[in-house]
Parts: structure tokens; sequence; C-alpha cells
């Protein structure tokens, strides 16, 4: 029996509407023969269909774009394909289980992209945990993909897996716990910001979590505008000389915490505005009460929150999940959908910070429009997110 | 403009009654897009549908597998996915066009395994053309496919590309241009024989062409019974001891023209039964006029065949092309998508030629409830063709 907690809570709900119960049997059934189905866009009824869509009708494609390669773009499928891409090393919170035990999760990622971003994906999940075998594999297989989208890979391997894949391949790649996470928390934060008439630039944030998420959240907050954003991991807050930095915890801990702070979590929460939890943790409650007035909490662990809800509530007025029987849910699918959509209908071949930042504006525009203490993002079923996030990253794009 | 000559011709058509004047037009119009389409067979209408197929249902499933990793077959789609790899270095008949503008054949091919087998199916095209990298790619792949169908690989590269997968892979592989093509070849030469009231065994067959069909028939024919097969390549009959054979047509040459027969066509053919044309090349029709009495044509060549069936005709009773508009159409789609469905149904991780002969087999008897000289083999859309080759080769099958 697998069950969500506080579903009737007095914080309300988005789903409240509902039955949020799921049985362990119930999800076993829904995955029986996977996901995913590839379905052909062309009639094969008769003897001409056939001689139309393969020999000898193909042959005059094949000519077409063995004289003119750009035609891959028009004639195949290829160039609008996601691959979801993932080594199994960190998946959701069950971490190193493999590229089989992976499979459920990419093929869900491949279906959201269908869903809500109207483009094709399928997963591809490699034996292998090795950067440069990955990358290599993604070379060989480039003319199969127009994108990538990273998923579930450990830190901090993912870092140089992303970097190593933008270098060597011309077409978007994006790992999304890292960028997909990064953008939705910003738009977040632009909401919280608009109902408290707050500035980004004024508030103490606090990150627990130093993994791909924690990173690429201090990052994209950095290139936002935030000035004092302090991160911590399991061994407290990143300060410029901490023993037991890798090099990226390293360069992070140069680039935030300006006010050079030491020690765990008392000390970074103290005065803070902002909590923002990507770690997987627990939050003690009276940390929350050390907070500066009117605090920001997002704590988005999944499944359990480093803090529940109801108790967030007692201490601030903006309270964000990543659960979807709660309000403010900060999902990744507010994001990427509309992140690749805008980069391949742009003919992209990089997916920029200002395509990124463009993004999180893009959610937060739609949200604005009716915005709440309990309504910060829209819903990941507003069926506006992910045509306005196109649009916005595609025009952020450098293509002509 | 791009034409069938001869729709009407004196010898019929299974294609009579359709048009079957296709326009280079209407060819690329078909392929706007490309030809295939992902779909989720999950609902992904609301919160609730979405913690079921994602976060945080999904991590039921994925704790599942990971405990008990052969649920990946029931719980995702990758077991039963056919993966259609090419390095397009031997494309229809356009030869080394490279992989980009490989790909419309091989979605082709994938939409045919959807229609004709039931299978999902995806193209994977490599930039690569060296044997060990392919290898190497897909065994780092290998959690995210269930069969290998290897298609439009050059010869002789494709008999060490198949051997060396089937040795590092625990699936079904198959080279299609090798085995489908030989197949559907041993089928229709069932078929004929069975109009004729002759046997394999007593039959002089000549084979022009030594690449991956050639060779791949000249075994089917061997392993079928028949004992006077002859092969040629572009320098002539392949007989022990001959200049410029490479290793595959070296023992080829050992095990094959028992008659040890020199020379080129003229020498092969002269009172010879059958001939199989796998060449891409003209054959003279005088030639025809040297055969035994009553002899078989299967000019197999596509778009063009070695000799017209009107003048095959002329001297042949049992005539069939690779082309859908005149009778007895030796198509490969006769076979692959049974011989794959049959494997993945039975869970094999070969494809024996045990499985191949059975079918043949298959194929022979669908055509037997209604066989004549210009119905040798079923129609490519008899519906009973890919099921009953399907139970014959899970039948056939080692599993248990």
């Amino acid at each position: 029996m697998f069950e969500f907690e506080g579903t009737d809570s007095e914080v309300g709900s988005i789903g409240a509407d509902v039955d949020m119960t799921l049985t362990t049997e119930e999800i076993l059934d829904a995955h029986v023969g996977g996901k995913l189905n590839v379905v052909t866009s062309v009639p094969l009824a008769d003897a001409r269909d056939l001689s139309i869509a393969y020999s000898p009708g193909v042959a005059e494609v094949s000519r077409a774009i063995a004289v003119d390669r750009s035609l891959t773009a028009q004639y195949t499928w290829a160039q609008r394909l996601v691959v979801v891409v993932s080594d199994g090393t960190a998946v959701l919170g069950l971490g190193d289980i493999g590229p089989r035990a992976s499979l459920p999760v990419m093929e869900g990622k491949s279906a959201l992209f269908k869903q809500f971003g109207g483009l094709n994906s399928i997963p591809l999940v490699l034996d292998t945990t090795d950067v440069d075998e990955i990358v290599e594999t993604l070379v060989r297989l480039r003319p199969s993909y127009g994108a990538v989208n990273l998923e579930d890979v450990s830190a901090p391997r993912c870092f140089e897996l992303e970097r190593k894949l933008i270098d060597a391949l011309d077409c978007p790649v994006m790992h999304d716990d890292q960028h997909g996470t990064a953008v939705v928390l910003l738009a977040a934060m632009f909401g919280g910001c608009a109902v408290q008439q707050r500035s980004i630039s004024d508030l103490k944030v606090v990150i627990t979590g130093a993994g791909a998420s924690g990173v690429a959240c201090a990052n994209i907050l950095l290139a936002a505008g935030a000035r004092d954003v302090t991160v911590l991991d399991s061994k407290g807050i990143l300060v410029p000389g901490r023993a037991g930095m890798n090099p990226v915890k390293a360069d992070l801990a140069e680039r935030s915490n300006p006010r050079r702070l030491s020690g765990g979590e008392a000390e970074a929460l103290a005065g803070a505005d902002v909590f923002v939890g990507l770690s997987c943790s627990t939050l003690p409650e009276h940390l929350l009460g050390t907070m500066a007035p009117d605090p920001m909490v997002f704590a988005l662990s999944n499944p359990d929150p480093e803090v529940h809800p109801v108790v967030a509530r007692r201490y601030a007025r903006i309270v964000a999940t990543g659960r979807s029987d709660f309000p403010n849910q900060i999902n990744n699918v507010l994001g990427f959908p509309g992140i690749f959509r805008g980069a391949l209908d742009a003919g992209a071949t990089r997916i920029t910070e200002k395509m990124k930042l463009a993004a999180a504006n893009a959610i937060f525009a739609v949200a604005s429009e009716d915005l709440s203490a309990d309504r910060i993002v829209p819903s990941p079923f507003d069926p506006r997110v992910a045509a306005t996030v196109a649009n916005a990253v595609a025009a952020a794009s450098d293509t002509p």
C-alpha cells in the first residue's frame, strides 16, 4: 500500500477533487507492457502505400537527403526526437538502481514530452556509468535524434557529462534534474516575490543540497540577480577553504555565500528569507522560527519534503513542495516540455542561460495572471504553460 | 517523375486494381515530419494519472525491477522493442549514402514491424562504420531494447557484425538483408517446387550476387537440402582456389558448386533449373534459353530485376521478382515481422537456423492453400502470414 498523506490538509490541495490514494497493484497494473508505443503516421494498407513508405518509393527520399543532408530535418522524425538518457545512477530518491530499473521513469518522462510538449521521445538507458563512454555512445548515435534530455545521473558526474555532451553534440542537451528544476524554482520565486512585493536581489537564500539540482538552482538564482545565496551539502555550508568539496562545490563556494558563513543549517537559516530544500533530509521545525519574518519555504524533496507543508505554513505564507497534493507544486513538467519544444522549434543547437531565464519568466507570466500565496506557479495541467515557455525559449535562442 | 513500368503487363499484376504511378512530390510529401510517432499508452490527464505514470508512483515499479530484474520484461516496453540498426553503408540499391540518408528506410522498416508484426520498433542509425564500435554501442544500450534488426550494412562487414552482435547480446539479432531475404526465397522455392512437383534436392540452383543476401540464400538452400547450388560474384563463379575471394566467399565456395564449375553466368546457367538474381546486374535473355526445361527465375534485384518478368516468362512458368506490380513478389515483409514476433513471444535469445526454416515453411503453408504458378508466395497483405510465421518460429525456438 502506497499512499499520499494529508490529502485533505488544512492548506488545501490542488488535487482535492481527485482521489489521490494509489495502491501498488494499481501502479504496477498501469505499467504492464510499458507506457510507450510507436505508431506510424503513414498508411500501410496496400501495395501502393508500401511502395511510398518503403521500397521502392522511399529511395527517392534517401536520395534527396544524400544530396542535401539538411533535408533530414524535413523528411525524418529524428531532428525533433528527444532521447531521454540515463545510466540509472540517481533515480528519483532511490539512488543507483541501474539502467533497467530506471526505465519506467524514463518512459514516463518520454510520455510527458509527448503529452505536454507534443514532442516524440524515447528512453535510451545505458549499461555504462563511464562519462566518456556515454558521450561516445551518443556521438555515434547522433544521426538518430534531435535533442538529449539527461535524467537521473548522479552528481558530480552529471556536471562533467552534461558539459562534455554539450561540447560534443550540435543539438540541444539539458540535464533536467539540474536546469529543469532550477527554471521552475526560479519561476516560483518570481511568483513568491510578486505576492510579497519583494525583489530576488534583496533575499537571503539558503539551499540545502549541493547535488545536481542544488548547484543548478544556486546558479540560476545568481544569474537572475540574487546576491546572497548560501548552499549546504551533507557536511555543512559551502565556504571557500572548507574541506571535502569536489571542484564543482569549491567553485560554487567562491561564487556564493558572500557573508562567508560557516557551520550547518542553524548558522545558514538564522535571519534567512528563503529556504530551498533539495537534500532528501529533514529540516527541524525550530529552525523555521529562526528565519527572517515572512520567509518562503521551498521543501522540494520527493516524495518526502524536508518539512511537511502544514508545519511550514505555521511560519511562512509562501510554501511550495514537489507534491501534487499540496498547493504550489514545483514540478519539472512546467519546464522541460516547453524548453525543448522551443529549442527545437527555433532550430537551436544549445540551451543557453538566456533561454532558461526566458523559460522561468514565461512560467511566471502564466502564473501572474492569477497569482496568490497558494498559486505562485501555474498548474502543470494549464495548457498555456508549455506553449508560452516554448515561444519564449525560441525567441531567446540565438538562432536566426 | 518516378514510375513503375509494365503495370498492365501481360503477366498480370497483384497490384492491378491499384494505381501504382508514384510521383516524387507525392513520395516526399508523405515523408514530411517522418513516418513514426511515439504515443503513450497510459492516461496523463490529471494529477492522479501523473502520480501513477511518473513521480511518485513510478518509484514502485523501479523499486520492483531493482529487486527482480526479470520484471523489466513485464513493466517496460524495452524487452519487446526492436531496434532497426544501420550505418547506411548499403542502402537499397543506393549504396553507401550514410546514416542520415538511410533514416527514411529505417523508419519505414520500423513502421512495417508495427503494421505487420504488432511490435514497437525504432531506428538507430550510427555515425560509425567500425564493426567493433557498432557492437560496443549496442552492448552499452542493451537495457533499452529487446531485439536487433540489422539493415543495409555492406558486405562482407555485415557478416562479421552480425556474428559479433550475436555473441555479445543475449537477445534476438538478425540481419534482415541476409536472412529475411533467404527465408522468403526459400518459401517461394518451396512454392515453385510444389507447383512443379519437384524437390529442392534435385535442383541445380544458380545465385548471382555473393553479398549479404546471396550468401544467406545459398546457406538456407543448402540447409534445406539443396545439393547443387552455384554462386557468382562480379568476377564469376565461386570455386575453391579462385582469386579475389574474401573469407566468406572462400568458405562458401568450398561448401557449394559441387561440380566445381568455373567461369561466368554462361557456364553456371547452362542446364540449371533455377536462377536467383541478387546482384543488381542484368541477365542477358539468351542465357535463359540455355537453362534446363521449365526453369524457375527469381530476379530479385530492386527496383530493376535482373531480367524483366515479361521476358523471363517466355522461358519460365515460375517467375518471381521483388516488385509489387508483378505476381510472386519476394518481399521481406513476409518474413521479418513474424520472425521477430515469434522470437520475442517465445522469449528466445537467438534466431536459430531451425527458426528460419520454420518461418519459410510457415510462409509456404499459407501459400499452399491456394497455390499456382502466379502465386507461389502469399500476398504481403495476407493477415495470416505474420501470425503463422510467429507461431512457427516460437514453436521452433529452444526456449522452454
